[in-house]
């Protein structure tokens, strides 16, 4: 027989389907091939373009966001939160697309307090991070590594826009091995990022015989022992659930 | 042999693909179904709130559009602007959202004339059709019928909004049928709808034995002549190539 895709004879043994779910397979997939290119140019319309400080690009700016490091390096003394005026340029941004991402966001402009000025300030933030994090609320879209993944979770859970923090511990999760699960663990239930979490437990308990070695677990044990005894009593969980399993398996066998 | 997919048994005349060729084409599906859930939840997050002139739902909008229906029904003499003062409510929406959607209110946002006011009227639009307009801006989103798709067209025309301009060609597009194909052949014309001329003309064609009866037509001919000399000119040419077509087709028979 002669494969309608490859092109190439084969066996009875190595049959797939018949013509008709082939044909109806094919149809599927430009269907959704159609469908993926509406959404993409929906995407496109829908992105609004990154405003810049330039007046010619961003007349209608409203608002500017000014990154406060969690360590300045001016440590004068005197009013603490005028040492930490930042040297970096302001972030500038729309009261509307920020109300409209973020219910933090939404509540603080409503009130209409300090924000009435249209200064606001984001502590604990780098320059970059707040850039990043103002970029995705334009373009639900960021250029991620570990680093920026772990600080615009942070911010995106702070100011309760969902929809980055999921894509940033999907990012995060797909990086986590052995080297680093501690470190995820930890950052992973301090800000609430389930799947983080399950994925880096994992890991801790595939390997557990070299946990107890890690500096990064001792570190753990002083810091916020809880944390370390979840995962003795989630590894123990899984190893009597095992030992049932095999239990159910061997008098199923009898 | 037993199909895969559908679990029957076929004929060898009916096999589709081999093994391998079916499991990727599955694996493909299942690919493409996770970049569709994706896009939808980044379109999603995209999507703004469409505004509206409740206070409390947009605190920030900075705009009203005020819809000037073409024929307003007050007719008293003296100030022809301040006759066509429109009884509808205005449509609350953002400069941030209308310039960066539509190149026409940038340049018209950005020269901050009369823009200043925070008041621009839309002139021969009705309230709905302007609430749809503006909602697609916000959302990518309409729901349209025949006459909605015909007034947002014209209006995404004139203010170069691309992509509502083809959703709606492509949903009227859809519609076109031998009792309506003179009305939108013309209003492709019109309005430089390509996609739409091509239907409606291909339809015309189809049908050119009872073209000349339509009233539609009588009206076309009075109006604009010269586009009734264009469906001649089209259906000529279809019969020349057809009529080349079967030379071609019997000498290489021959």
């Amino acid at each position: 027989m002669w494969c309608q895709s490859c092109k190439e004879e084969y066996e009875e043994e190595d049959a797939g389907t018949c013509k008709e779910c082939y044909e109806e397979a094919s149809e599927t997939e430009e269907e959704l091939k159609r469908e993926i290119d509406d959404l993409r140019s929906r995407l496109l319309f829908l992105r609004l373009p990154y405003p810049t400080l330039d007046a010619a690009s961003a007349p209608h700016s409203d608002l500017l966001l000014h990154a406060i490091p969690s360590c300045s390096s001016s440590g004068a003394g005197g009013d603490a939160d005028a040492a930490r005026t930042p040297d970096t340029p302001a972030v500038p941004a729309h009261r509307v697309i920020l109300a409209s991402r973020s219910p933090v966001f939404r509540a603080m402009l409503e009130s209409e307090m300090e924000e009435r000025s249209g200064i606001i300030k984001i502590y604990d933030v780098s320059y970059d991070v707040l850039r990043a994090f103002v970029h995705y609320m334009y373009t639900a879209e960021a250029l991620l590594d570990e680093q920026m993944a772990s600080d615009l979770l942070v911010l995106a859970e702070k100011y309760e826009v969902k929809h980055l923090k999921t894509f940033c511990e999907k990012f995060i999760t797909s990086k986590v091995n052995n080297e680093n699960a501690i470190a995820h663990y930890a950052f992973a239930h301090r800000h609430s990022a389930k799947q983080l979490l399950e994925a880096s437990l994992s890991v801790l308990m595939d390997n557990m015989s070299t946990l107890a070695d890690r500096e990064e677990y001792k570190e753990l044990v002083d810091k916020d022992p809880r944390l370390v005894v979840e995962i003795y009593e989630a590894y123990l969980n899984r190893q009597v659930n095992t030992a049932a399993g095999k239990d159910t398996d061997c008098s199923s066998r009898k």
